[in-house]
This record gives C-alpha cells, sequence and structure tokens, in this order.
C-alpha cells in the first residue's frame, strides 16, 4: 500500500521519494535497503517543505524594511565597457565594488584585506573554480597527473560537481581530505568554514602538514549573522559571496581575497575566458549593500546589535532556539551538533554559532533524508557531503512560514527499528533506496515527464 | 638603433610589440622575421589607439541621449532569490528577459523562437562553454576520445582558448572546419555569421556534409546594425549577446535559443554548477532595454530607420565609409573585404554590410598587425584566427574620437618591400619577430614589471 502511494505522490507533480527499484549506485555496486515507517495519512497529504537548497530567503523581511537605502537607479547609458579599473589586477571589477568589499571586512573583522588583490565572481563558486585553475597551471605545481582536490569530509556536495564537470587534466577530486596521503604529489585542499553542511569551525586537514598542498579558504558563512567573528582570517585565497553575506543571491557577486598577484591575475584570465568578466550592475549594486551594511555600525553608534549583521543573528538564533526546542523531545529519531558559545569581535558579545544549515544525524541504519521525505520534507542527505545517509542537512536560511511548518512537522517524525518495521512492511512500510547518489540530483516526480517544473525538482543549488 | 628604439617604447608603459629575440612559436619551431619600415617620429610619440578590443564604445552616445527609457530602479528587497522561473527550463531566468528576447527577435526578424527553449548566461560567451558541455556529453555522442571543435578559419580568437582552457576530456580544439575530416567521429561545428573576424555570412563548412556534426551557431553580429536581415535563423542552437546588439557589455547578458529540450537542461545546468545562474538585476535591466528597443519601432511608426537600430545602422555605414575612403589610397599596404549589397526585411531598404570589424589584407610576406603596431595602432593579427599574418583585424566600434584618430594615421602607414628594407635596416629599420603567436595574448610593455596598468595591456577582449 505504502509504496503505491508513494507512487500517486510521485504524479502530483510535487516532487517525492523516487523508488526506481533498478536503483544502484555510481559504481554499480548493489544498495542496501532500509525501511521508514510511513508517516501518518495527514503528513503525506501536507505539502512539500523544501529545506534542501540554501536560498537565503531569511534575510527578505529584514531589506523589505531596511531595503530602501540600498535602492540604485541604472540608467541606459550606464556600464556599457567590459572594462572598470586599469588599475586593478581585476580589470572588470568596478573601484567601488572593491573598495565596499575592503570597507566591509575591516568594519566586520572578519578578513585581512591588507596586501590582498580582490577577484570579483559571478557568485563564488566561479571563482572557486577560478582558484582550481590558476594553482593547478601555476609553474610550481605542473604535474604528470591531475592534481588532487580534496575536502574533509563532511563537505559542501557542489565541489565535487564543479571540479569533475569538465573531466580537466588539470585537476580531479579526490574526496576526503582526512583519509588523502598527502605526501605524494602537488593537491589542492578546500577548507570550508564554517563547514557547510555542518556548521563546524576549520582548519586544514592535511594540506599544511605535507607542505605539499596549496589551499583555497572557502568562508562564505564567516559572518556573524551565523558565527562568531574570533578573528581576521588571513589565508592565501579567501571566497567569499554576497549570497550569504547578505542574502541578495540574485545578484550573483562573489569575491576572492587574494595574496598573490599571480594567482589573482590567472584567476582573473579565468573569469576573462570564461565570461569575460562579472555584471557591471550588478557588481554596483553589491557595493551599494555592503557600503549600507558597513554604515549601518557607524550610524547605529557602533552597537552592532542594530546592524543587519546584528538583526540577522537574532533571527538566525531564535531559528536555532525553535529547532532545538522541537528536536529535543526525538532523541531517538535525530541529534543536532552543539556549538560552542565564543566571544565575536565585531558584536562585543559571546554567543553560539547559529549556521545556515542544521546537519541531523539519525541513529546507524536509518537513511535520515529518506526519513525526512516520507514526510514530505526535503533535505540533503550525507551521501552527498561524502558521509553516511544517517545525516541529512536541513536550510536554515529559508523562508518563514516554510521553517515554521517544519518545526509543527517534527513533531510527527519517527524512525522505525528495522526489526520492529519488518513485521510491518507488507501492509504498511514502503522501501526507500539506501543508495550512494554520489552527488547526483535527487529525481523527483515522473522521469518520463519534461514537465518543466519536475525538471526544477532537480535542481541542487547550494 | 630601431631596435633600441623600440625598446625605449616598451618602457613608456603605453604599449607596443614585443621584440624577445628568443621568441618562437608555440610549436618550437624557429620563426621568420619581416622588417617593418619605423613610423616618421611624430607618429612613434603619437597615443596609442587601441583597436584590438571589440568593446561596443559605439552605441554610447545613442545611448546618452536615449538611455532615458531604459532606466531602472532596483530596492534593496528586488531579486534576493537564486530562483527566476519555476516554467521555463532555464530555471534561474527571468520572465521578463525571456519576453523581451522573443520579442525583439519577433521585431528585428533575425531569428526564429518558436519552438525554442531560451538559456540565459553571463554574456554569449560562457553559453558557447555550456553548449560544448551539453553537445559532448548527450547520449547520442559519447565517444573514447575528446569531441573536436572546429570552426572556419579565420574564426574567433576565443573559441580556441575557450576550448582549450581547462584541458577537458570531453571535447578539444580541431580547428579550421575547412581541412577537417568529419567523417570519423561526431564533432561540433561553430558557425559565426557575420563571421568575426570578418565580417562574412556563412553556414556550416563541413558538419552538414558528414551528418557526424553538431551545430553552434554564434549569431552575435546577426543584427540590422551590421548587417542586412535576410531572414529569420533557424538553428538547433543560435547564440546572441547583449554586448553587441544593443552596445551593453557591462551587463554581461547573452542567450541561446536551443531546439532539443535535453540540450536546454543540459546548458542550465551547466549554467547551473558553473555560476548558479545569471545576475538577476542584469537581467532585469536587458529586459527593459530590449523591451525599450522593441517598442521603438511601434513608436516610430514602423520607420526603421529610427529605431535604434537604425541609427545605429547610419553610425556603423558612415564609421565604414570613412574608412573605405581612408584606405583608397592605401592599396599598396593593406585591402579591406567587399560585402554585396542585400534587402534587409527589417530596414526595408537594401544595404552593404557594416560589420563591427574591419578586417585588413595586407600584401605576402607583410606583418599586418606587427605594421599597425608600429604606428601605435594595436590591432589582433590573422595568426590569432587561425590565418596568415598577414592579415588583422580592427575594432570598428570603439569610440569615436580614438576611430576618427586611427582614420586620421591611416596617410602615414606604408609597408616597405623587404628587397628596400635589408638596404635600410642597418640605419633605420627595427625587426618585427613574424612569429605564430597562437592564441596567447600579446604581451606588451616591460615583462618584469608588476605594473596593473601593463598587465591589463594583455588582456584580450571579443
Amino acid at each position: 500500500m505504502g509504496g503505491k502511494k508513494l507512487h500517486n505522490h510521485n504524479n502530483n507533480n510535487n516532487g517525492a521519494v523516487d523508488t526506481n527499484s533498478n536503483n544502484s549506485n555510481r559504481n554499480g555496486t548493489t544498495t542496501t535497503t532500509t525501511t521508514v515507517k510511513p508517516p501518518p495519512v495527514t503528513l503525506q497529504q501536507s505539502p512539500i517543505i523544501n529545506l534542501d537548497r540554501g536560498d537565503p530567503s531569511v534575510f527578505e523581511p529584514y531589506w523589505r524594511k531596511n531595503g530602501g537605502k540600498c535602492t540604485i537607479t541604472i540608467s541606459g547609458h550606464d556600464s556599457l565597457s567590459y572594462f572598470s579599473d586599469p588599475n586593478s589586477v581585476c580589470w572588470y571589477m568596478e573601484p567601488e565594488l572593491q573598495e565596499a568589499i575592503r570597507r566591509v571586512h575591516r568594519v566586520v573583522g572578519n578578513a585581512e584585506t591588507e596586501g590582498c588583490h580582490v577577484v570579483a565572481g559571478t557568485g563564488s563558486t566561479v571563482l572557486f573554480q577560478a582558484a582550481l585553475y590558476a594553482l593547478s597551471t601555476s609553474s610550481s605545481s605542473v604535474a604528470a597527473e591531475p592534481m588532487k582536490v580534496v575536502c574533509a569530509a563532511p563537505y559542501y556536495s557542489q565541489y565535487k560537481e564543479q571540479v569533475e564537470l569538465l573531466q580537466s587534466r588539470l585537476y580531479e577530486w579526490g574526496g576526503d581530505a582526512e583519509t588523502f596521503d598527502g605526501s605524494a604529489a602537488p593537491f589542492i585542499e578546500v577548507v570550508t568554514s564554517p563547514n557547510n553542511p555542518d556548521g563546524s569551525l576549520r582548519e586544514a586537514a592535511v594540506a599544511n602538514k605535507t607542505g605539499n598542498g596549496k589551499l583555497i579558504h572557502d568562508l562564505a558563512y564567516y559572518w556573524p549573522n551565523y558565527t562568531p567573528i574570533t578573528r581576521p582570517a588571513d589565508y592565501d585565497i579567501m571566497l567569499f559571496t554576497l549570497t550569504k553575506c547578505t542574502g541578495h543571491a540574485g545578484s550573483r557577486i562573489g569575491w576572492a581575497l587574494v595574496k598573490d598577484v599571480e594567482v589573482a591575475k590567472k584567476m582573473t584570465t579565468f573569469m576573462q575566458i570564461t565570461t569575460i568578466g562579472v555584471s557591471k550592475d550588478s557588481q554596483l549594486r553589491a557595493a551599494k549593500i555592503l557600503d549600507v551594511v558597513a554604515e549601518d555600525f557607524g550610524y547605529a553608534g557602533n552597537d552592532a546589535d542594530k546592524t543587519f549583521f546584528g538583526e540577522s543573528r537574532k533571527l538566525m538564533a531564535e531559528r536555532w532556539e525553535k529547532l532545538r526546542e522541537a528536536v529535543k523531545d526525538k532523541k531517538d529519531v535525530f541529534t543536532l551538533p552543539k556549538y560552542p558559545k565564543r566571544y565575536c569581535n565585531f558584536s562585543g558579545r559571546y554567543f553560539q554559532p547559529a549556521p545556515a544549515f542544521g546537519w541531523l544525524e539519525c541513529k546507524e541504519g536509518c537513511d535520515a533524508s529518506a526519513l525526512m521525505k516520507a514526510h514530505n520534507v526535503l533535505t540533503r542527505g550525507g551521501e552527498t557531503f561524502g558521509v553516511s545517509s544517517r545525516y541529512t542537512r536541513i536550510s536554515m536560511i529559508g523562508r518563514e512560514e516554510e521553517f515554521e511548518r517544519f518545526i509543527e512537522r517534527i513533531s510527527g517524525i519517527q524512525c522505525v527499528d528495522e526489526e520492529d518495521e519488518e513485521e510491518e512492511e507488507e501492509e504498511e512500510g514502503f522501501v526507500v533506496m539506501n543508495g550512494n547518489n554520489g552527488g547526483d540530483v535527487i529525481r523527483l516526480g515522473n522521469e518520463n515527464s519534461n514537465s518543466h517544473g519536475k525538471w526544477l525538482e532537480q535542481v541542487e543549488v547550494q
């Protein structure tokens, strides 16, 4: 009965679990199966809650209220040229944006920009690729084999996709940095701190030990909205994005702070060859937004709580409080990581990190994302991040109403022991494939359909 | 003496010919040398005229006068999300932009959009790469070897760079389509029409003959500013860009019209993985600009001459007239291609194409771009486009004052026969390396300097 019901769900174009019975993982090995108790009928009929994506809608109400100061007007004759700043290594970067970036880092104290070159990107995603290009073609690392790119698991699911997309001979995915032997050849390690998906603060796992590793620090979440700012980050290549800083994902603006001028030039060359620069309209908008965010601090009489970051921190802290409260009684189902309080130099107070994602851990043998999906909650499973399927990631930065619905729904979620389930299976249970999806998108809905709505459900973002 | 003089020029940070005496081409073969008579002292001291780049400043005066209608205002709470249109294959594309694109093509009559999916890009450059990815990973073309990418010479110099950038195992550069054997394996042919650099109208050179070829049509210049619109183009993948259509290079907006939904989805996936979409601010601006451009036609009582395209066509025609007039007396130095008049459906009149680039042909043995550089005119040499160095490309779409200065300077340019030159060499001539620069950027200025101004001179755009 359960299986059938699930298929009916698929036909609803709401997206649900794909129960392809021929499922196998990328390596062709057979998948293990676990069983999940079907949720009550009321939940099965409730709307899909999509917590899979990191769309930062959480900040929208703030900007609705305070966005006036950020308004920009662009006339028909503005920004016609490809070129922006002949004095910058990054020739397509608007000087206003560069200044705003340096200023916001000074005010927040989260990165040392002195002595760094700034390279702009269409989001930080493309700057990760630009850095891979720069590091894998530098004269000191020319190798017969593609350079391995590693990251400690659980790692951001898209690194692997980005590395593997074009099957480059320059670099290739090397998996978990913790188990990587960095002694043999030059390699690249990505350090995400705070980490996506689990919010932990990180340092290089292997690169610093062997001396063979080149480092890319993805600091997308190192802002006081999410975590105490304990010191200015000071690394060779640091990636940031407006998306996670202020929530303006649609503008697609990211930046890299780069110490070595040759690396900065190569990254710029990558941007030049692939996209001939970055939208100036969005650069100017980002400059305005970052200026407003930095000025807030002055206007608020240096009261960090009244700034955008202060308001956002409160918002994130409230959400985390609600989540922890809701999960408190579900220890038999899942647990959340605990983060120590730290002193934040920007806020002038101690607080606990409130990461952009919740990292749920279920008990051994339970497929966490399948469990959530069975309750019509879309999350991103641990295997995508290079770890066990007993973990799953939920976005904490989506829309308020979706988040509230999720909190309500938590109470109904339960994981049934496999032994119990086997008894029930015939009658009520349905099989969820515990396969390694290897970073592939999760296919939802009827795969034979070309409906664009269904195609959209396959889109993995952040 | 000449050589020394040239080196002195290099030290001026104005950019000039790099006369590295160890010059050799990519294949390591020795280069042949020709000699160019040094220009009169007055010219050597005159400012650099940069006609190397295709920055479309020619349209700026039009937009200064008429840009008010295109003004847009963006508030702080606009365009926060990654997502735009769940009903479109291209989920990150603003519906307004899609509508504006379809409308402008209907009004101009240069492309059939019916039955096509529209995929947006950060310029059309990245959509070329997205198309390579889509075509080289489609199930019907999976091959053991990378798919060859070919284009009839002279071809746009950046295709090769884009194809080779990441040393992909999916595709590789195959060179001139005219000499390519397309019978063996699936391949991709790029057809640029009107062609960059030479302005010719083109059809596939090899793909249609063998049946093995997949086609990408780059129609960046198929607008009535440059060429008569004789029919709506109707191909599998058609690339367009706002840069060459209206001159808004800084917005970095391009689009692909794609017939096969699976190809459109793969191109969207490429965009998703590499940049998670395209700036919404620029998408909305482009929508506005294209709407104004299309509406003009209605407001002008269907008098195409009074539209943006009509005004731009006049501007381009005037520049070409001046160029042809200036070159008329220089037949011993260089010649320009001739283009037949054709009837333009949009304008309702016969006219001669006025391409975005002039394609200068010098006599056998003369290095055209070196000749120009000796007169402080930066152009892009034929070898970059896969043909002889006796050709060079000059931008016709740069700033008015730069173009006018170039027209004045033409009268002083002369090519000296090698026999004559040998006699003079000791005293006045200087050596210019006739090397194959193989698509490399031309290094200008003192290479040992890290001055950003000099680095900028190395940037090749369009």
